[in-house]
């Protein structure tokens, strides 16, 4: 049996360690074994080496790391068709079951039993991944793994909400984007593709709203206190007809609720501080506030089409497999430019 | 000229008036005059009355109160083609401009200049009301103005949510109800004509819960603090696909929201508490919170075809105009059951 | 090995005989066997004897019969997790393969490689038959297999149906129903169930229209050459929103299309003559002409929900196995009152 | 009273007459003059003169024609709170009630007493036009009256068609435009405004086929009878989802709907021949044909946020109001690129 490399979680509050662990293998009709061409390094890894993610998981020591992951299909199960082995592909995050209302539904994120490489079960900081012939997307010729291999997880979701909003949007609407980070970066490009509604951009930071002008924004509010302002004076002082948080704390929720239009929807992607609003505030105003989760795998398969024809890019900082210390480190002090990505 | 009997506002913390008034005329082409069948005597009367309503409606005194309004056809503008005199109506409660984005959509309540009879211009507590063609519902013959007229505003309002959840429910789903008193009444008679989904009614009051599994709700749940376990149980420990939340206070929106299940919609109508939420349940749950204004002229229409075919009723406790005082004093005194109507 | 009975196709234009087969084994971790409870004889099953389906179902022969199946689970494979052994089961018309474009969109009827039990593989007029856990959804514990076998295709499509035109119904609207035969019986109880419009239904039947009344249907007109001017004088000169139309034959879809109102839907499911019509009427009513196959695995398990609380009901004529020939010929003359079920 | 320059229909089967009319004045509160800045000549006013909607439109001779306007507002009436004197405006080809039910709920267009200026009532060759506040858009700064009036119905009408297509388009789907003259050009330019979908244009001129491709078109197929096969080869052989046809003659609808997949749609935009189509054909592939007439208010005013943008733009050929036999000449005898407008 061969084996392979692997980067581990062995203990928390303390350092991944590579090991020598065997190649997965294809048993049931539906494994798919993929070689990893790239694997995201994100912001919940290092949570996760942090333990908060210990009790929700209740993964067991060691187990391999990695969510967002693309490579080549290696080997596939007897009942697989829509992969051969050498076929590029992306990964959904999650492994679902096809059977529960969920999945029947398209909706395949609300399994009542899915699986969470990386997170519950073995990810992809390794050579090579065991998942099913529902997680995995084939992309385009023209596109290569490490290059879209961060788009699986956040990409995903940024794809997931902005095209919950662009289905209500028209040319005469607007959409305000809080932040314009890793999320929002691609949340801007994929309205820019869905929708003709004037994106309104805010951030703290005024580098960040001149990038997001070049991918598609028509307007960046600096985000120093008077962002309300700006956007009630952007919209007439009605307020957007649309608003996608992807920041969800210090104020940015009581500030987004401010921002929106009477019978407006208010997006939440970005998370960490409570919604507080009065309940006569929701009735009177007549808005809605919109949870929103990862993407579905039919999502995946729209945001590969969008990424194949170069509508959504992602700027990436590669790194080799060996090197993993140094992009955890660099992710933790802020030095990625981007996205991280380790290539086996 | 000639005057009518009004019942007027004439200083707050006060008693209601009544006035002989000029019977109001046609001027507009669009003008619509109604001899009022009956006025609905609501709890927004009350809160007029102690002053609540004052700086928000900016109305000068003395005016008529009265905003749940059905009558007959009086006399029509020259442009009017709906209706014509001695139809039977009801009206909308708002009179709105026709000509904003909000109106010519169909949302006419989001309208940008409404005016609202018995709240900020004259209202119904009168023998004859001033309104617009936009506002009049022509009702079925088997229906009688003082029945319907508490549709107009609290039944409207119950149909609108209703019906907005009724668009995503199927015969699988499960919608709760919190509050089965006049609106939750209203909302449950509603579902039960537009939708196959179960439907779980949660109140404090026995005989409210005994009422709505006359009227069409599969189980009711009695509110004495173990709510949240029974409903969880009575869906598998899922929670439901939907819930309108006719309360909106005393600790009914976080019940409520324990109550959904993941990509849940709750339906916000009652108020008076503030929704405190994190920002991670809601997007973990990828739940929705909508807001619920009164209905739309086009939802007092379909109300209207409802009621004609007797799928939505209403108990009423009729008081002659000149009565109007004890139906104000036996409405604070909670001795009304079903509805108080003025009936000039 | 085990062996059953099994009523088969040996040859076209001859009848069908019966034989001694192996019972069908799991072999796949999601195959499940079902034990048959009652499978529907339907005219589609003459047909097939009439050698109609040979060249398009490409089957060989001999090969059992029956594709309108329910039943009790009698084995499960490994990864089958939404029923078990014993659960009483219907099942959807079609085996999908759960990986293409159509089936990850809840849209299974579209599968790119399904097979269909009954017409190009094993059906169900036998003991046994081999499924697949994406094709089973189980039922009450208040249904009995054979009393809702004949759900799993006619009745299914009735419902898909129904169900799409319902979507956009109101209490002011109408929908039309050619034909109160079969299928159009399932789709007035379900149009009944799903929407407070009005129906009406056109039949050449007076004694259909009475059951037609019976179970929902607002009015009943008769097909004797006035149908048209009758729906019209039913709609105030306007016409219907939406119109299903169970026929497809006869001159139905003209006098249907005359039917409808502008911006009306009409729902195709009978078929025999072509539509031929005007791209001038098509556009200046701006009509729309919906096909409708049969329903997804949703829309069974919606129905089953229907059929759980009494809202769905079919007649059925029930036959032991054995009596196979009889069933054929009666309904072969004419003389099954409702659906006829073999019972092994 | 001052008097105007108009052009006027005095018999059929004979030339346009210029004469000196009164100038319309305000007399109803909502009623709106324009002066007219560009009258769109279209093609439908050659078969005015040609007396082919004499009978529909039951109009009185003479009277002014020219159905695609846009101008300054001159005068407005006292009820009029969407434009004022001196505001830029494209007029809505309909003047609509506001009161029927289609007009409540958004889909003008089908309003049940409209009346259509330069169809059977005064139109836009001329200085001045009298309409309601109903039908003005007010339009960008940066754009002219004379550059957008033949957006006001043809350029309307491909924006309806295009914007419900593109409602159910992902950037996975395929769209099929079949026409890239005068409406397909538009309707080019909407698709890549509102969907990320995959446009492949069919047209017999290898010229319109360019053009198309430049203005967003990702595949051009030249009708030269093998269009139909070239079309299921881009699709992988399965067809596109939607297809909009701008043709509708001359074999388009049965090739186009030979283009479209299982469960596609199929938007008939162009007519002249009939849709004739067996009953099998639209239930085995579930596919729906769906009417698009012109578009509502709502869509002018999105169509007219896209002009803005620039995301739409149309050629015009312009002529001096005196020079309108010219413009006639010329549309008659193919000499006109874009579209010929008509400059008071």
């Amino acid at each position: 049996m061969s084996t392979m490399r692997a980067i581990q979680v062995v203990g928390y509050h303390e350092g991944l360690k590579m090991a020598e662990v065997p190649v997965p293998q294809v048993t049931g009709p539906f494994d798919v074994v993929v070689r990893i061409g790239g694997a995201g390094v994100c912001r919940t890894d290092l949570h996760i080496l942090e333990g908060q993610w210990a009790e929700k998981s209740q993964v067991h020591l060691p187990y391999t790391i990695g969510h967002e992951n693309a490579g080549w299909v290696h080997a596939v199960g007897s009942a697989v068709t829509n992969v051969k082995e050498g076929d590029k592909v992306i990964l959904h995050p999650l492994i679902t079951c096809g059977l529960c209302r969920a999945c029947r539904s398209g909706d395949d994120v609300h399994c009542e039993q899915s699986k969470f490489p990386g997170i519950d079960t073995s990810g992809g900081y390794a050579e090579y991944l065991l998942t099913s012939a529902r997680s995995v997307v084939k992309i385009d010729d023209s596109l290569e793994p490490a290059d879209v291999a961060a788009l699986a997880d956040a990409g995903l979701t940024a794809y997931h909400a902005a095209a919950k909003a662009a289905k209500r949007l028209t040319a005469r609407d607007t959409c305000v984007v809080i932040g314009a980070g890793g999320l929002g970066h691609i949340g801007i490009q994929v309205l820019t593709a869905l929708t003709p509604a004037r994106i309104i951009v805010v951030d703290r930071n005024p580098a960040a709203l001149d990038l997001a002008k070049k991918i598609g924004a028509h307007e960046g509010v600096l985000a120093d206190g008077s962002q309300v302002e700006q956007v009630m004076a952007l919209t007439g002082g009605h307020g957007a007809e649309a608003l996608i948080d992807f920041v969800g704390e210090g104020g940015a929720t009581a500030q987004g609720l401010a921002m929106l239009r009477q019978a407006g929807d208010y997006y939440v992607v970005g998370y960490g501080e409570n919604i507080d609003v009065p309940t006569i505030d929701i009735v009177s105003a007549e808005i809605s506030i919109i949870g929103n989760l990862v993407g579905s795998y039919n999502d995946l398969q729209d945001l590969m089409a969008l990424a194949a024809r170069g509508a959504v890019t992602l700027h990436t900082q590669k790194y080799a497999l060996d090197d993993f210390q140094q992009a955890i480190s660099d992710l933790d002090a802020g030095k990625v430019r981007g996205r991280a990505i380790l290539v086996p």
